[in-house]
């Protein structure tokens, strides 16, 4: 019995990459398994490849790396982990507008926002798959984060920048609050660019 | 049918406060079939009263106000409602601090921790129940911190601080994330103080 339940895409985007669909399909079923039963850091991918019996390499080639395998079960409709750290290659002196303006541009996306808002709902609503998507979090946006910043503190910082963006898109797209989902892109990237500046730089 | 399933809790806390122990569970089950229907702002106690057959005078009496008895049915651990908005009474140019100090310093308790993450996750995690929960931060919280403020923004200022502060109890007693959770009250009031502040009055 997995110890968490993995909120699965009730259908999957795309057609495989090719290769056997039926040791793909294997490898997604064992995938779900290991992180329920191992959580996000104690997953390995060779632990998912023995469950499915199969190559290690096999599974890295169908689904790349371990961030990639599980956005990919769960059909997470943007990727963070690869988007943010990018963002911090740009100019530092507005990383914190650039980085509200990403998240919002995405999540006013209909598509975006209504599996985002799902994903949230079932990751924070159940008390199994929260330390999945906590696990994730840490190690793949905000352990990013921190290792472009060049500071003693850059886990803590990037850590609340997430406060930040998580209080966003839980106000704005879960809650609704009038104030914030009436308000424009501009005007939130303007009172929160600074704050998310702050936390990185200053 | 109720439209939203309001979490009630498990066991109540206190005594009645005298009267008829029966005619107070009526309302507190006319309540939660209001709010179910209704929602918060369209929820009356008029409609309670009719609903448990008793007299609206009879449902202030036991329980007060419309959101003293929602906290009441949901036995929730805190009242920001009322503390919140008379923190800014006091000195305008520390008001930040003081906000993210009183809720770090009611959420390290952890009765509170307890019941306020098993809230948070049952209101958040369920698309019915969650505009509940919006219904009273619009209107007990954010509409009364609002209210203190002397701005044409003062809604989407009360708002911005909402984000903010859920930020922060998602990441540190929800997800856990490590730096939040491993951060002493005062570090987190030196960060987060000043994002509230310049939300709040700048």
């Amino acid at each position: 019995m997995p110890e968490y339940v993995v909120p699965t895409a009730k259908r999957r985007r795309g057609r495989p990459r090719g290769g056997s669909s039926d040791a793909r399909d294997r490898i997604l079923a064992a995938a779900a398994e290991e992180f329920g039963d191992l959580g996000y850091d104690g997953a390995t991918m060779r632990g998912i490849a023995a469950r499915a019996g199969v190559d290690a390499a096999l599974v890295h080639h169908y689904f790349g790396t371990k961030a990639d395998l599980l956005t990919e079960i769960v059909d997470a409709p943007v990727r963070p982990d690869v988007d943010v750290p990018r963002l911090l290659d740009g100019p530092r002196d507005d990383i914190g507008e650039r980085i509200v303006r990403y998240v919002l541009e995405m999540w006013e996306r209909p598509d975006v926002q209504k599996r985002g808002v799902a994903l949230l709902r079932a990751t924070l609503g159940n008390r199994l798959t929260t330390p999945l998507l906590a696990g994730f979090l840490s190690r793949e946006l905000i352990g990013r984060i921190a290792e472009g910043l060049d500071a003693p503190d850059a886990e803590l910082r990037a850590s609340l920048v997430a406060t930040q963006i998580a209080g966003l898109l839980l106000g704005r797209y879960v809650l609704k609050l009038k104030p914030l989902a009436g308000a424009s892109v501009d005007e939130l990237v303007e009172w929160m660019g600074p704050t998310v500046q702050r936390y990185l730089t200053e």
